[in-house]
């Protein structure tokens, strides 16, 4: 509270009577669900605007902020994701709707790079398709809760390059550091990526902005993105991050978790690849990543 | 509250940690009204998210959304306007920076429609262009809270033709229905203009898809808007609307404030109008506006 939250009681009455009227408005709404959004998202936008007794000119700027998003958002480009992300609005909204199940691998946020259509690879191939990075051996089980293997599952695999760009922002149609492939009948699964690098959430626009005039960094702890579905299991959208990263406290879209972050075992250049891949003298890096999915249809503490 | 609300303690504290660690990541904003407004934003959007427990496809409409919002605004259309317009956001943003004071006239929503460079009328000049409607007369004083007449105020009025467009809405470049004039040497001021007549705000884009999903009418008020500028005086930026409309009551953007409420009187075909004009076979309406300014830079509730 400051000296600007001080209203007269009159003044009060007057905007608190505006906030019945936009609340009643919605009255109409036959969908009762769309009711109690609009209806609370009116109250809580209300409440914003009359505690920080938002000026005119800092309307005017949101109003241009919003359009610059707008103008900068494109197939590949989601402003409005990376502002989500960076209100911290989205790891909310994975938060509510992923709560702790049992020993469930958590969730994080899906980021604005995820892509229809990725190829498949087999297990033990390599998702990188060539992008720029160290080669990175994956492995682990998918199991559920009840430590049962779940075979078949499917795992949607990405990341950026070594450069910190994914291949949407390539200026070419080239698909790179992505794909799918399904674990093994007993649960296992195993592939190539590259090693994780830390990169700048897109900054060029109102979002970086932003960030740049609050002081923030607009750099992402390195991950390698999964999305695992399987019949009868809740779908996980998650990272693994990469312990020792200096970024782990201060991710950009506050997606971090400690149970995500991994152990990423360097090898230097010459040592024996699991699968005898020759890698030259490239040196390599390995991670172990056992991933337990909830039961469908679950949203609690589980057992 | 109902049944989705009720988490458990845990979920409760891993909800509000994640609030308070984005609110704790504007803490090194150098502007204390940056980090104020973002650390707000912060606490009512989460507030928002956790109380009506948002789901992950609800979060995807919310991206869908403001993209097509964005994708619709350009130069003419500015459809983040609307939004705030019917969320009322509008309108509280002017209620709390145009408090009451003494007996100056009260202020009302900007609208999506003003455009710069309108052309000067004279006084009792028409400032219609053309723009198809019933010739209306506007008259009145501009004066301050002293009583004191306001010579030389710039007046900006614009609105809609009968057909409910605004020249910014037509195919063309003409400019019609908007101009602007200066009060006279001893505050008073006149002119032609047309007969306000409701309309729809544009509602083919999702803020009308909104409207139509919770039931409400895109319809405005009838309505002429005014924007009164004078040295020394707060800026007014107002509508008068016309009494017996029956959309008072229900305008889509929550505009109408009583004493903005005026008597059109009309006038039937033949009756002589007031400059002595030649208007044919038509019929003519007439309003008083009798403007009050404040002094600058008042916020209060004055004298």
């Amino acid at each position: 509270m400051n000296e600007r939250n001080k209203v007269t009681t009159e003044q009060h009455a007057r905007e608190q009577a505006l906030v019945d009227k936009v609340v009643a408005s919605f009255e109409t709404a036959e969908d009762p669900r769309l009711k109690q959004l609009t209806q609370a998202l009116t109250r809580h936008l209300h409440a914003f605007l009359r505690e920080v007794r938002l000026t005119e000119a800092e309307w005017d700027e949101a109003i241009r902020f919003l359009t610059a998003a707008g103008h900068i958002t494109d197939g590949k480009r989601q402003e409005f994701i990376l502002l989500s992300d960076v209100l911290g609005a989205s790891m909310q909204t994975i938060a509510i709707n992923n709560e702790a199940y049992a020993n469930a691998t958590e969730a994080t946020v899906l980021g604005p790079f995820f892509v229809e259509g990725s190829p498949e690879i087999p297990l033990g191939g390599d998702m990188s398709f060539g992008a720029a990075g160290q080669p990175c051996w994956v492995e682990g089980t998918v199991t559920g809760t009840d430590g049962k293997p779940v075979p078949g599952a499917r795992m949607e695999v990405w990341e950026a390059d070594e450069d910190g760009f994914y291949d949407a922002q390539y200026d070419d149609d080239r698909t790179a550091a992505r794909g799918h492939l399904f674990s093994d009948q007993d649960g296992t699964y195993r592939f190539w990526a590259i090693t994780p690098t830390p990169y700048p959430i897109p900054h060029d626009g109102p979002v970086g902005a932003l960030l740049a005039a609050v002081g923030r960094s607009p750099m992402r702890a390195s991950h390698l993105h999964f999305d695992v579905r399987a019949e009868g299991k809740r779908t996980l959208i998650t990272h693994i991050f990469v312990r020792g990263d200096e970024l782990l406290d201060r991710d950009a879209v506050f997606g971090v978790k400690d149970s995500l972050i991994h152990d990423f075992v360097e090898h230097p250049a010459g040592t024996p690849a699991p699968d005898g891949r020759d890698l030259g003298d490239r040196s390599w890096s390995s991670v172990r990543f056992d991933i337990v999915l909830a039961p469908a249809n679950t949203t609690g503490a589980g057992e």
